[in-house]
């Protein structure tokens, strides 16, 4: 089958590699970061504002999308992008994440995932076939192969065994696809086990997928681990295909994996971090809420020229925030969204120009390294989507 | 003191006037509707999207500043407008109206309303002086004497104890007044009383206002009598001045009270009725929410050209409201404060050419009547404000 998407690589810098993503409804320049859409919207943004930052390929759930409206409506409006009136391409992870994140409502069999839908109770069974049925009905330009996406920490046995069943439901979802149109990327798992995680790049690899993710990072174990598994899995994967490292991650983390050879990523931090107040800076994060900013006239980031930044001060989205005004959760996600725009643009024009290392050293040392370990997503999590 | 605003009525169609109200900040054509941004932020939206759909005045309230973030603060932040970073004018309500609605937190007394404080218990007394005080650091263009606003039901001697308490307050507020900068209004009450209505007009209208609002009214009383006594009022009001109607109303509202004579309004209805999914078309409400709408590829109103109408389809914003998603209060936000932008901007293009009475009855026909009565503010509805 001829791909759905073209990827031409136009420089690269060491590991680091600055490329064109051509898929069905969108040129995209690589390295890029998608915004999380789950559900059809990435929260509190407007799809033209996404387009404006810059934003050509957003992510969405295949999981949540069948749960509700239902993939077969999303088809009959016309796949995702019309749907939500989005001028660019939209990547659908398949529910692996879910089967993780929502573990108390689904149990996993060899055949797939059994999810009670958490609105209503009603069983859904996610099986490869199923989540490569539902993309083709959102009209994805970029399908996820289902996968088991194994949970932090496992010892080697559950890890092996996970991995194998990704492997066996790898090829099931080769198997089931059917639209030429739409592009389908396969899933490393593998833990951070490093034999394993090579066992799986090179049992995925063997397939005929188009692009390849590597998943089971940012799910709770140690940066350092995740940072490892990272850098191993993008050494074994194709270089002329597209490499998206899943839920990763913090600026510090993109332009660390950037320069292992990624070209792809998604995170919830800058929208989720939004919503709760924070707000990525050229000097490193910041908390809206801090008594200090109760008169400060200056904007989010003074070095910033999104449009909140152009717009609000420090002390009016302070006064939102605490006021628990919608505003508040707008501006943040849009500064976020921007800032992640930015550095995605700044790190191509590097590769372009060979001056990756200097630039992702400069930037470090602006932003400081983050406090948190990568544990974005864990059950005790209960915005975990 | 020179009026801090200048109000030429350019033209005149029976009752209707069609004006220019200038503020220090800004040019308004009236009649015009003010969206109520209670916090300093009118819900979902951002002040450049007021903007550009036309709107050059807004509301906020006085009482909700002074708690959070307190009136010095943004009278160091450069005054309401740059605090929000909004190209136009403020109007603030002196917290009258919060003395009601917050019932519970309050008491009234001859001085002024003891509140205790919503967010967290600490005592304020809201005097007449206090309430001008309060609005001066404020910055409003326009400020409003401090009023007792009647509950309904409320009996005669109690509508006229009322009555005489915000005589007594105005003749306070006029005698507090220090900024020659900014605008005062009275607001005359009288509760469904006639005489009392009448009594009201006369004291409020001998006093030296730079405008006149009608209050008390769309507190639970019938629509019909809601409707009689802003007529009546209307009619014992200076010819020369701004005539502003709190509180109301529906489309249907505005378009009897624009032939009434008067000038302003501002209501919740637009705003709030979004947030529940409900949005104003040409064709009447309809609720978002509607199971006949999940396959429904139209825009919320085929004659809406507002940005979300060019952008979304029923069966999305459905898809959103369901979701919980800010999207879906954002674009049925938006679309209601256009809806309202637009009935303005056609009523005074109707006064100016002396087709109003034709206008509205085209457009009463198109609407409907409303179904609900006056009843958007009651101390059984915990959204009061």
């Amino acid at each position: 089958m001829a791909s759905a998407i073209r990827f031409d690589i136009r420089a690269t810098d060491g590991g680091a590699r600055f490329a064109s993503l051509v898929t069905p409804h969108a040129e995209v320049t690589t390295p890029a970061f998608m915004p999380v859409g789950t559900r059809a919207a990435v929260k509190a943004m407007a799809p033209d504002e996404l387009r404006s930052m810059g934003y050509r390929l957003i992510l969405a759930n295949a999981y949540h999308l069948a749960v509700r409206p239902g993939a077969r409506i999303v088809r009959e409006m016309g796949g995702l992008a019309q749907f939500m009136g989005f001028d660019g391409a939209v990547l659908t992870d398949s529910g692996g994440f879910q089967a993780m994140s929502l573990a108390k409502i689904n149990s996993i069999g060899t055949d797939g995932i059994k999810f009670r839908s958490h609105l209503d109770g009603s069983a859904l069974m996610l099986t490869p076939e199923a989540a490569i049925e539902i993309q083709q009905d959102l009209g994805a330009d970029i399908m996820m192969a289902l996968d088991e996406c194994t949970p932090y920490p496992a010892d080697y046995e559950r890890a092996q065994s996970s991995l194998e069943l990704t492997a066996q439901w790898a090829e099931r979802s080769i198997m089931a696809r059917r639209s030429e149109g739409q592009a389908l990327f396969g899933i490393l798992q593998g833990s951070i086990y490093p034999d394993l995680r090579r066992r799986s790049a090179m049992q995925i690899t063997s397939l005929g997928f188009d692009g390849f993710a590597v998943g089971g990072l940012s799910v709770g174990e140690p940066k350092q681990a995740m940072r490892d598994m990272a850098a191993l899995s993008a050494m074994m994967l194709p270089a002329d295909k597209p490499r998206y490292l899943m839920g990763v991650g913090t600026p510090q983390d993109l332009l660390a994996a950037i320069a292992m050879g990624y070209d792809l990523f998604d995170c919830v931090l800058p929208t989720r971090n939004a919503r709760n107040g924070s707000a990525f800076t050229s000097e490193g994060r910041i908390s809206i809420k801090r008594a200090a900013y109760i008169r400060d006239g200056q904007p989010l980031d003074p070095r910033c020229d999104c449009r909140p930044c152009r717009q609000f001060s420090r002390a009016y989205l302070r006064h939102l925030y605490l006021s628990g005004e919608i505003l508040a959760a707008r501006a943040l996600t849009e500064h976020n969204l921007f800032f992640y725009a930015r550095l995605m643009r700044e790190a191509q024009a590097a590769i372009a120009s060979r001056t990756y290392k200097a630039f992702a050293s400069y930037l470090l040392n602006l932003l400081g390294e983050p406090n948190k370990p990568a544990n974005l997503t864990n059950k005790n999590n209960k915005n975990a989507v």
